[in-house]
């Protein structure tokens, strides 16, 4: 049975990468793209301006995919959710703890899937990283996650809300490999946030971790107003043999000891490219077995960050 | 059989109604007080100067309660876990919510009993506020929490730092308070937070919350800065046949329909009186039991709300 789908928020990356994930993925049928202003849309789907104008028309939706700003994905997978739908989460499922929990007992209660999609966690390198973690284990790990983020979200003024995350949106890609790959609890210990003028949202952070072997030095240095040319996104673990690996390009490039494991394909711009329709195929599994998958953990490592953090000017 | 109890950290709290509390419980006896500066303590009682030394004499401790300021908390926690001590925890636990679920798992790794003693909860008026919400149902709840924290913690630094929670340190409380009387999920929706000069921690708050009947309407005024003559530790509740129920004095009034249902005990000079001992004796059923008790809900809503609130100045 095809599962026919909507995606809510037709930004970039819905444009760039759900509607792609969705084409080459025999599970699913775009059924409707809602936005407030009028966009571009794939020849043939019908476009709405409201998740209500959506539900008014005789469209038939069994899930949706939410990708608009942070801030009000909650109130439309709620709405998503009582209608019975089937919802795909964008990063982060939610400004808070509190309401991503809800939105998984709202979708218990109503029978629906619900699917916290952190995409960095389907970049090639990772299970090949966790397969050698798992094998040699860990000794140290090193998070470096730089960018210039006013050049990727150009005029997302959401991004440095009070509820944007901030240098944590792409921060929690790094927590979610790191969680994956590690397999283990991240305790934050000390962190320190910057923030520019106005902005409610850090633009840069350096963290310590400890995780469950007290032995096993962690930390991290996330920068969103890096304007050099090397951007990176990069986590260095050394391994019990003392062997180095380092996943890189977001999770898309492996190297152990010098040697390239995980190379990116030919002709893709980005890691995005394999993450995202590996993504589908989990969130069309998880429909299919009736099974729910919404792990909070790099959003309560941040929301932790962020309260207990101290702050200074950028 | 006795439990012979340490207490580590021996301030104001600790002083005025951890001993007698403890000299109250035939199940407890103290064997100790840890404090890094000379105090007095109670007679025929050692005092050590830090947990290791404690640890170096042959005392025979089986627990200790934890009343440090709060950032230290976690580390002596985990020294005594180690050593396969029960752990009481003043509140809150710990910073964050990732090293409280840690101290969790040390515990039952362990075998330790752990309780997270959120005081307030054990206040007279709670349990017969539980039970008239869950006889007549909701309407409101309307937390108001107003005080002069610098009348009430001269010179407590900590308390303004970034781990010290600021004015969520009594507000904590009344979160408690709200979650064991509602048996609910409090989802904090917006949330306002002042900060005075050069502190890490908010003097004020308010927070709107939603619960799981979106009907009930939720708010929170938390105030430390409040210098005016009626301070106020109050949970107004409308319950759903439209009478009002009032819980003051931080727990131990209440009122139910302009009736008077509990009154503070004479003589007690704040609700603490009836709250330590009352915590005390969960604390011996929690070890005879071998069981723990780590409620981390007022934390995570404390740091959700730190962490996605909007700062301004006080």
């Amino acid at each position: 049975m095809t599962i026919r789908i909507a995606l809510v928020g037709f930004g970039q990356i819905a444009r760039s990468h759900h509607v792609p994930a969705i084409a080459e993925n025999p599970a699913f049928q775009l059924a409707a793209v809602v936005n407030p202003v009028d966009v571009a849309v794939p020849d043939g789907v019908p476009l709405l301006s409201s998740f209500a104008a959506l539900q008014a028309e005789d469209i038939g939706v069994d899930a949706v995919a939410i990708c608009t700003p942070p801030a009000i994905r909650p109130a439309v997978a709620r709405q998503a959710l009582a209608a019975g739908l089937h919802v795909l989460l964008e990063k982060p499922p939610a400004a808070t703890v509190a309401e991503a929990r809800n939105l998984g007992c709202l979708a218990a209660g109503n029978g629906c899937s619900i699917f916290a999609a952190w995409h960095s966690v389907f970049a090639a390198g990772v299970p090949v990283a966790r397969a050698l973690i798992a094998a040699h284990g860990l000794q140290s790990m090193a998070i470096t996650w730089r960018e210039n983020a006013d050049k990727w979200h150009p005029g997302a003024t959401w991004l440095w809300g009070a509820e944007g995350f901030g240098v944590f949106d792409p921060g929690m890609n790094a927590l979610s490999i790191a969680l994956a790959t590690t397999g283990a609890a991240l305790v934050p210990r000390a962190a320190d946030l910057t923030f520019r003028p106005g902005q409610e949202a850090p633009v840069t952070a350096t963290v310590s971790f400890t995780l469950p072997d007290p032995k096993i030095a962690a930390s991290a240095i996330f920068d969103s107003g890096y304007t050099g040319s090397d951007e990176t996104w990069t986590i260095d673990w050394t391994l019990g043999d003392g062997s180095p690996l380092v996943l890189s390009d977001g999770g898309a490039t492996l190297e152990h000891d010098g040697r390239r494991l995980i190379t990116p394909r030919a002709g893709d711009m980005s890691s995005l490219d394999q993450e995202y329709p590996a993504l589908y195929r989990h969130f069309g599994d998880l429909i299919t077995q009736a099974r729910s998958e919404l792990d909070i953990r790099p959003l309560q490592i941040v929301t932790d960050i962020l309260a207990s953090g101290v702050r200074r000017a950028a």
